[in-house]
């Protein structure tokens, strides 16, 4: 048989024919074509030869692995081991399997002309792990990424446990799985895991660890452990859980924000919720890039009196999940907030809570003890659509971005709009942007906007300089205006919320400089 | 402010506020709150103990790397100046990213409390190397799998070079990428390089390297460097590309044979082909775990005459592709035939390639020399209808499998039948499954079926027992039978064949055992 190139390819003989052996090696720049032509001899050549061809190949083999600084040695095993019995070449596969636990005892290279498959680089992780939270004596949870083509092929199955820290006990949890921006992930993909236990755990106070096994979901690999909480001795509280305890009314979840933000667009925004969500609320606020040097400015006066917490999740970019990983990080944020507030919102910085007047946040969302989540529609603004007002051109600067846009979209038929949502944290087991399709305890409640909704500043956040663009003549200004293809009408709802939203500032942080 | 749980947070202070840090490492179990409430020493403060704090953190920072073997310790870099800088934070990150070789400089976590994301496992490698075939004195193709939502969702960019080995001059080649298994792969999907260089590359016989860049498409990896080919000193050889020269006149690249094939239909098929595609041919088989010791006892003595080479490519298996990566393997047979034989045929064990005998082969395929590719129609065949015939009850057992199906399935409208194909290899820049969708030169032709034809006998190489298990009486045979919601026609056109080729076999190989 005569063949013109026979790149990584390791010929194995058999034993049996009268061929020939090629012992190839790329990295070494050799081509070594060994003829056995012994056939006088042919013990020799089965005893001695063949054991010396399988030790020269470990020999190359061993060569290469030199420079993998993360190799195991243990895979490797015994090699000598190995070219004394000849009838297998698992070495080979090591070789090809660099820093990976590979278990390919199953894979039978005896026979044939072996072809090696050799990787390269590390292009996604099997997990990414974020946080962990007890959600009560005998539950958590734990929000992390997991491999997209993975979670989608293999479906791979988590374990988890608990391990005590004085006695070293181990208790086997039980699982469940939700991924909550299904289909959404590009490289990776959100994975939330609770994990149940039958019996309390770690309530001695004595700490302990939750593990938890993400697998591959194939016969080659075994699954990582993963140490994904630790509870120290004494840390352990179960009043924290008792709603009477929870230091808050109101916890706000802030999607990733990326981009160029407007500092006075967010300064508008941290002012209204402030006094909208009331004292006993706080803030998470997540900056994927988007809170640069002036935004923070803008809410440091927040910070410092501790309404606010900005959390830098900037290093989640790295891994390539669904829009700046939000769900990650909303779903993060709702444990974290679970035993801080009865209530946490989830909505962006471009939208504006409002209930009416006649009533109180408290009372829309308190009315009904069973239900446990609410979701809320909205109102579409016009990103740039103004009132011409050439008397107070001087004020006209001045105000604020929801008071200068007074003019909502009239809604289309058949268009569905996207709600938001405030949920009692502790009774659902993953978030979702729009809702959490994953409540443990309660009803869900999707009011009319009449009773609560949002105004959505859509296109107003992402740009640093003036909102108006579009002026309505002021005689003409309750008129349905036509604009890109939408209607709108006058809406002042919030606009005359203005005033009162700036004096409660003042009040509160002082006087703040104008940043656009 | 008040927090129940702070998992995985690190809270990074800005020298300026009279906030407190917390410094938090789950591996080490210790929750240290440092309270600073030294407002008398402001100096003090900022200079001095914040430069501890961050001291303090880089020591447990650098006590968790420890376990980490495959570490790289250049990423942490300059440890000790990060300290007294105390504006940067880096190593947070470097302690994440474990081994890979990650630039996050781009990523400022001086602000905000940071939050560490800190990978697990190794899920999908970047690219895993096949092989590489030189086309020419200035081409190359380079075949392998990468990942598939790298490629999906960052199409990241490729690179290829020539480094001479005497003189070490680099040429930089133009990569030209093809996906041939386009969107059936899992965790991995096909990747052929073709690296074209503007000038030839290597034909002074000192040797070189080709080198393949395979990149990650994003901004924080750099591209991984292979040495995908390797000439030796005089390797290089012009006259191999010269059809003249060709040692075969055809050759045969299977697929990814997989489950437990049957010995005898094999045997069957080894003996018709090699009769059909004559002395100047070769096959290449591939076993992905489908030839186990019964099917090799039957290809042994074709593998003996140097008319089989079994490649064992079992270890593709760990790297979830598509069906046992056929696309992976179509596509090295394809460069590998390319000077072997002016054409390469790409069809299955289980079907059966034939010209009627008032032609030849040769004439079939080289009636036009502008014609690179022909594409082959299917007959599809009942896998279990048979003639009932009493008479020969000794004979039926030993009769082959197209001596005994002799029923064709009538073709129904709307359904497109499969088609294989017969290509001349060395124009075409890669394989698929049904016909290249890459040729560089000349014209396609898709024949209608009496000029060249494949029978297919679906379902009957995977069972190792009687194909026989409808019989249809003889004195009806020739009449329209209605079987599993199909027509089926007498087809005896292969059955007619089975004597002269069992006649053949025993010319060739000698006499041979049936192994069902």
């Amino acid at each position: 048989m005569k063949m013109d190139k026979e790149h990584t390819v390791i010929k194995v003989g058999e034993g049996t024919e009268k061929g020939r052996e090629k012992v190839w090696s790329k990295e070494l720049g050799c081509h070594t074509a060994i003829q056995f032509q012994m056939k006088t001899f042919p013990d020799v050549r089965v005893n001695v030869v063949y054991t010396m061809v399988v030790a020269i190949g470990l020999f190359l083999i061993a060569a290469q692995l030199l420079p993998l600084s993360s190799f195991d040695a243990k895979l490797l095993g015994c090699a000598t081991e190995m070219a004394a019995k000849q009838d297998t070449l698992q070495p080979l596969l090591s070789q090809a399997l660099l820093h990976e636990k590979i278990n390919a005892t199953s894979i039978d290279v005896r026979h044939g002309e072996v072809r090696v498959f050799k990787p390269h680089g590390l292009a996604t992780h099997l997990y990414i792990e974020m946080s962990a939270y007890r959600g009560g004596p005998r539950a958590f949870s734990i929000v992390g990424l997991t491999s997209k083509p993975v979670e989608t092929h293999h479906r791979p199955p988590y374990a988890c446990e608990w391990v005590s820290r004085s006695t070293g006990q181990v208790i086997k949890g039980r699982p469940h799985k939700v991924l909550p921006d299904w289909d959404y992930g590009k490289l990776y993909t959100v994975v939330v895991i609770t994990c149940n236990f039958v019996e309390d755990v770690g309530v001695d106070g004595d700490g302990g660890e939750l593990i938890l096994y993400a697998s591959y979901g194939d016969h080659y690999r075994q699954p990582e452990r993963i140490v994904a909480l630790t509870e120290s001795k004494g840390e352990y509280n179960a009043s924290i859980f008792d709603p009477q305890n929870f230091p808050y009314d109101y916890v706000y979840c802030g999607s990733s924000v990326y981009g160029d933000i407007s500092p006075q667009r967010m300064r508008e925004w941290m002012a209204y919720h402030a006094k909208f969500l009331g004292d006993r609320s706080h803030f998470f606020l997540h900056d994927a890039g988007g809170f640069h040097e002036d935004v923070r400015k803008v809410l440091e006066p927040w910070i410092q009196q501790g309404r606010v917490t900005l959390q830098n999740i900037r290093q989640q970019e790295i891994y390539d999940g669904y829009y700046h990983n939000q769900f990650l990080i909303v779903n993060d944020c709702l444990f974290r907030s679970r035993f801080m507030a009865n209530w946490t919102f989830f909505f962006d910085i471009d939208e504006y809570m409002y209930v009416e007047p006649t009533t109180t946040l408290a009372e829309v969302l308190n009315e009904n003890p069973n239900i446990t989540q609410i979701t809320i529609e909205q109102v579409p603004m016009a990103k740039d659509m103004c009132v011409a007002d050439n008397s107070t051109q001087g004020e006209h600067q001045s105000r604020w971005g929801f008071e200068k846009l007074v003019y909502r979209k009239v809604l289309k038929r058949g268009i569905r709009y996207d709600r938001k949502y405030v949920v009692q944290a502790r009774h659902a087991e993953a978030a979702g942007i729009h809702m959490s399709m994953n409540m443990r305890k309660g009803q869900n409640l999707y009011p009319k906007g009449d009773r609560i909704r949002y105004y959505h500043y859509h296109g107003t956040i992402n740009k640093r300089d003036e909102v108006c663009n579009i002026f309505v003549d002021s005689g003409n200004k309750t008129a349905v205006q036509r604009h890109e293809k939408h209607y709108h009408r006058l809406e002042e709802t919030m606009a005359k919320l203005g005033k009162e939203v700036k004096l409660f500032e003042l009040n509160t942080v002082g006087p703040q400089p104008v940043i656009v």
